[in-house]
């Protein structure tokens, strides 16, 4: 087998001479390109088109959305930047009803990565855009000088169809709705920090780093009617349920002893005095629905294998002061949930 | 007056903490949101959305594409990243035959960048985009450590819609159309070579960056059988001849004394053995037209502010080998034009 990389660098290291010309062109048609269209690519035009009239056949509205990722290290246990690039976009995507059509992809590269490292992750893409049925359809390349940047950084952008149907939004929480999630809180988190070795833990997470657009369909097909999804990344739950209650000014409960955690990240925030509401998730999907609808909704996720551990961790409350998340613990006491003041572990996606 | 960003950072600069949580939540509402969205600003959702049949109301098409900023410095002679930012990819929707429709922008901060910097760029943004008459509607910030990035990098993606009647494509060059471009050659590259202070010229040269969204509607409007458009950014007139005549499967010939240069870009190129044809822009459409319309595209591009130096530069040969460009010099001789073999100057762009 022919080895697609083999020649496109010098001593295997991407150069600066690669961010343009014939060098540029090679890696992108022998690394990128190839990946993400194995069955062979058109022209390359300085965009991507798509049909609008097929496009309407899935929905009434066009949803688009980007994110750059700069998570350190490039690789940890359960996912790698490239992955985290391509879920997240999907997610986000998702998260506001939208089927996923398509993604962009700009990669920002240190002068000196190891072309072997930028093929694990560009493979790493293109099997999760796979999976999803996306295609990655338009690029840019940049290439810094050494110490301009670190190894590697991946905007994706996202654009997605929103069925008639569905109208979901931050917005949209009412009183007695009830709040879910699909898993364990913290895992993406916990992931990097362990990844990063600083701590000599002895334990290894795994990021739950996941596409949620298929859970997120499965769940509106279940209950057309869901208010509001949202994926809990930076900022954890409590970012997400803070943003919810302020944007759809109500007041919202939530029961610690119905949030699920895995011993192990329940073990770290322990030793480190974390706090699993404030530590970020890849894959973690938390929707708002109607009373009625609240077991049909958490039947609909634990049916899919991404959404087994969900559970209903509480509502939206019928009175209270706009805004407030507030959290029940174990004893019966309760506790006021903020948005984090700013962010406490940088680089975390 | 309130000063927006007063109270923002500390001591004037970008933190960590403006990667999340409140910090990064007033980072965006009153310097980002408040310069885009100056009359105020809906729910934040994690995506935007638009109405499917209101963007089919203005063609057949959605175009989408992407590309990201890390010129050096950040602030040049006729423009900044931000504007950079904005007409970069406005150009690429354009030269694609799309009226742009809206703007997603993604941020990547060095931790202690000057608040002021960023509002400058910001401000240099919004303008832009305002006077074209497109959104950025949805965007990412992320703030990474001192050293793990040069100050700031931005991503921009952009969504617009073609109009049945278009179809240009850099694969659409045939025998006997006519090539033009708007104006004169490698100011960008130029003046990034001055701003970067190395060469102590003593000549401040400006960058032609500027949107050229417009400029190809006109052109359009004129001349709706255009065969092909790029914007000759990094690589130069020669990065775009070599991929036209490659993708179309044609020779290309252009004439040295045809090619407008402004003489202070002429004198820099030859001071440093600089080649302008390879010298990049950022406000240069390159155009492929019918033999029969070129008078027409010629006078309808001058007619236009940013075309008031445009020129017939060359045309698609009757015969010759498909993918070569050659150079008729003024003494009739004649020189292969071929992609430069890697980038010369990096954060060009």
């Amino acid at each position: 087998m022919n080895d697609p990389i083999a020649g496109i660098g010098s001593g295997g290291r991407v150069t600066l001479a690669h961010g343009g010309g014939t060098a540029m062109r090679d890696l992108i048609e022998r690394l990128f390109l190839a990946s993400f269209h194995p069955q062979g690519f058109p022209v390359q035009e300085d965009q991507a088109r798509f049909d609008l009239a097929a496009l309407a056949g899935h929905g009434d509205r066009l949803a688009f959305t980007t994110d750059s990722f700069v998570v350190e290290p490039l690789e940890f246990a359960g996912g790698d930047i490239g992955k985290l690039a391509v879920c997240g976009t999907l997610n986000d995507l998702a998260v506001g009803g939208a089927r996923p059509v398509a993604l962009s992809a700009a990669f920002i590269i240190e002068e000196g990565l190891e072309l072997e490292t930028l093929r694990r992750i560009v493979t790493s893409m293109a099997s999760q855009a796979a999976a999803a049925g996306v295609s990655i359809v338009t690029g840019d390349t940049k290439v810094v000088p050494r110490g301009a940047c670190d190894r590697l950084f991946i905007t994706t952008t996202g654009i997605g169809v929103i069925a008639e149907a569905h109208h979901v939004s931050i917005a949209a929480a009412r009183p007695g709705d009830v709040i879910l999630v699909n898993g364990p809180l913290g895992d993406h988190g916990a992931a990097i920090l362990c990844a990063r070795g600083d701590l000599a833990l002895g334990v290894s997470i795994e990021s739950d780093c996941a596409p949620l657009h298929d859970l997120a369909a499965t769940l509106l097909a279940a209950v057309p009617q869901v208010r509001a999804m949202r994926d809990a990344t930076r900022g954890g739950l409590a970012g997400v349920l803070t943003e919810l209650a302020e944007a759809s000014r109500v007041a919202v409960t939530i029961e610690e002893k119905a949030l699920p955690l895995r011993p192990e990240v329940a073990g770290l925030c322990e030793i480190l005095g974390l706090d699993p509401l404030y530590l970020a998730n890849e894959g973690k999907l938390v929707a708002v629905v109607p009373q009625e609808a609240a077991e049909v909704a958490l039947a609909a996720l634990r049916a899919h294998p991404l959404g087994a551990g969900a559970a209903i961790i509480g509502r939206v409350a019928d009175a209270g002061r706009a805004g407030d998340v507030t959290l029940l613990n174990r004893f019966g006491g309760h506790r006021a949930v903020t948005m984090p003041a700013g962010e406490q572990l940088p680089r975390i996606c």
